[in-house]
């Protein structure tokens, strides 16, 4: 194939690759010591099992089929929403475009949840755009740095480890990565010493313009300190580095004590001059918020102090991915907007969503208890989000025979996981001091899903950990 | 905003903008001449009032909240297909990721289709890739391209005129774009002569790799002949170029003796060697397919002679989109597998897709006589696809009003009708070579609405038209 070029596929697509072959060979018949693959890297969790919420099923189902389902089919609140929603849609269908930076009802109860949230700081409905998920919102403010070249090449501050699905975007953009390390034996935190000498060394070979972090951890699961939110913004403040910050899980949050604060609300506690010029952009998305909904594909980014002659080219930029998919936008309308007491659908959505909750925080206990038994894993416990993120220290004989077969230890552990058990997990190279090259490693997993399916995962994996030991 | 770059905004995405703020002042109250504005640049045919295909609205809530509905309020066929979707989702629900490459069962599905409609001619699933619209496929496509650097950069011919959303993705894959023009006045011929001498010409300052083209024409809704499409596959063979051909209009072609014959068939019927060499990428999607379900984004594409090592890395970049809205592919599902004589919904079906056809082809009719009948427009017969595309001729006077303005003189005359009369066309400059710079332009404009809807959009142009051209 002459005209077309080759890419090189990370290990995490090699994995997801793989993922993909088998499940279609089952679906062919052919015959596995399992019946189907449970993929434990992404948060896929109605895929898992977890069950989806109703008033939002409703609702959709409602919006696409108003004629006949706005009888008795559904409770007066979701008969309301669907109209009020349908009202919102050109021509009163879902199957119209929407506006590239979505549809204004959203964008306004996204930036009423917002101000909710952060305890009445004002939020600006014209500084929310909706996406096709919170990547494709990443996207378009990546788009908006300017490339430059050679030493001038933008350079962005990522931490590591960062979300799996985020240095492909920054390859895509063009943009060149300047890594920072979190602290695994200090709770994930960041090094503000460090801080400052990555991007000191960083000058000579590009301009660092932006910084991202995740607020919660993402996959670390760990909460950061108001402390130490407060020290990344006057850090980006001191060499004006634009703030990019993944706030997906702040909505799953557990444990005594843990609270979620976001990026805006410490910014503008900590007050002018920061509060007026400190440039921030915070995403969230409907996979990773509480109804998780993955299959629809939205999310959003709302910006703070951005020059008003900027929005526009966000929104040019949404525009040229045409428009986000209309049942996602209200679905996320949903997720900011959810039935209120006294309204018909309250007690169901309320504790439909709560028993999510309890069954991730239970998960969350239990799988870290598991994999705390095993040798070689050792996993922190986990704070806020969906994954927990073990670290994984192999035998010298497992890199061996990874060196032997050509490929990277982490690898061969998941690779035969995966076949094996019918098990897929994310899987990242730990660079700790402490340890030989390759043969530490993160272990990216899900933990959503209902708990007897969790105890079926740990039960396999277990068994596959020592069987995999053994043969070293 | 100084880490920010200014990024131009086409004459396209200007009006489309400001068609964003009008929307926006109605919706909050602001008075106009007007209740709405009507879109009439993209196909957006249920904004403007066409009603969705029952089916397909049954079987998308059925999935969606399948514990009701699989009661009575389906016919059984919807029931029965909604019950083989679920079956194909993660975990049985539309909430779960699917493959990057979608799902398996749409992919064999639209395989199946590809057969009939080529005369059962085989299509392989595994050379079908679903996406979030077709844009999001060709952009996949495009990105296999290498890039290379100076005189080896890679050139793509592109038809002038071709789909207005098609530059900006040319210019996000970093391609260098080579223009062949078609000949309005052979009803949007290829002229093979030019084609040689513009990839001759180009080969100074890049090196071309591919070639598009749309089939049936897009915007200009004109029918290629056999004989044309075999020269275009002549062509791309002695120059080793890659065909991406749109053929999003597939389904829409009227008028007698008009016949829809695909790339593929003619490039099979062309047989050996050309058969089996020349890569050929087909484009479609759910926004411009018979349905028109915009919103739910979907499309797809059909690799051709692609050597099997590349095709995994396909699946890689429509990964980095994370996956296809489900709804999306559901509906793409029945777009390509429609209820069958004898089942429940066959009826109703045909009836609400021929209503629309008729709808179209009367409307196409009826809006080229009436442009016609305007001074300056010229409007030639349209034999396929959702637009017309007339050729508008703007007196000198408009010319030097919009260059004392800053602004170009297509561009006074969208935005002045769609300040007036709430109309949003799509505009191009024209580059015939009988018109002066600037002068000469055409205007691109759906028809697919209700009958009454175009009448009041017929209305309000003419109206428009002879005002404006009065105030010069």
């Amino acid at each position: 194939m002459s005209v077309l070029r080759e890419i090189k596929q990370s290990a995490e697509e090699e994995v997801q690759r793989h993922l993909d072959i088998i499940r279609r060979q089952i679906l062919k018949g052919v015959t596995r010591p399992y019946n189907e693959v449970i993929d434990l890297s992404s948060g896929d969790n109605h895929a898992a099992g977890i069950k989806p919420i109703t008033f939002v099923r409703q609702v959709l189902a409602g919006c696409l089929y108003p004629d006949v389902l706005l009888g008795d089919t559904l409770p007066v609140d979701a008969q309301l929403r669907v109209k009020r929603l349908l009202e919102q849609c050109a021509g009163g269908s879902v199957g119209s475009y929407t506006d590239s930076s979505g549809m204004a009802h959203v964008q306004r109860n996204v930036a009423n949840f917002i101000s909710r949230r952060d305890g009445g700081l004002p939020a600006d409905p014209n500084h929310v755009f909706i996406a096709s998920g919170s990547q494709r919102a990443i996207m378009a403010i990546l788009k908006l740095l300017p490339q430059g070249e050679g030493t001038s090449q933008t350079g962005i501050m990522v931490p590591t480890p960062c979300p799996h699905t985020l240095p492909h975007l920054l390859k895509a953009a063009g943009l060149v990565t300047v890594p920072y390390q979190l602290t695994e034996e200090m709770d994930w935190k960041v090094d503000l010493l460090q801080l400052h000498k990555v991007i000191q060394a960083s000058r000579g070979h590009c301009s660092p313009r932006a910084l991202f972090i995740s607020n919660p951890g993402n996959p670390t699961g760990h909460i950061q300190s108001r402390r130490s939110i407060e020290q990344i913004i006057c850090f980006a403040a001191e060499h004006k580095l634009l703030l990019l910050v993944d706030e997906k899980y702040q909505e799953s949050v557990f444990g005594e004590g843990s609270e979620f604060v976001s990026y805006k609300k410490v910014l503008a506690e900590i007050g002018p001059p920061y509060s007026l010029t400190v440039e921030l952009a915070s995403f969230h998305s409907l996979s990773n918020g509480i109804m998780g909904e993955c299959g629809l594909r939205a999310g959003y980014v709302e910006l703070v102090n951005f020059d008003h002659t900027v929005l526009p080219f966000v929104e040019t930029l949404l525009c040229r991915d045409i428009s986000t998919p209309v049942l996602g936008q209200i679905a996320l309308d949903i997720m900011v907007g959810p039935p209120l007491p006294g309204d018909p659908s309250y007690n169901l959505y309320t504790q439909e969503v709560e028993s999510r909750r309890a069954t991730l925080e239970c998960n969350m206990d239990k799988a870290v208890d598991c994999l705390n038994t095993l040798p070689g894993f050792r996993c922190h416990p986990v704070k806020a989000g969906l994954f927990i993120y073990p670290h994984l220290t192999l035998p010298n004989a497992v890199l061996t025979q990874a060196q032997h077969l050509g490929v990277e230890a982490g690898l061969l552990y998941c690779g035969s996981l995966l076949e094996e058990e019918g098990l897929c997990v994310g899987v990242c190279e730990c660079v700790c001091e402490s340890s030989r090259q390759g043969s530490c490693w993160h272990i990216r997993m899900c933990v959503l899903m209902p708990s007897d399916v969790l105890e079926d995962v740990l039960c396999r994996l277990r068994s596959f950990h020592i069987r995999f030991l053994r043969g070293y």
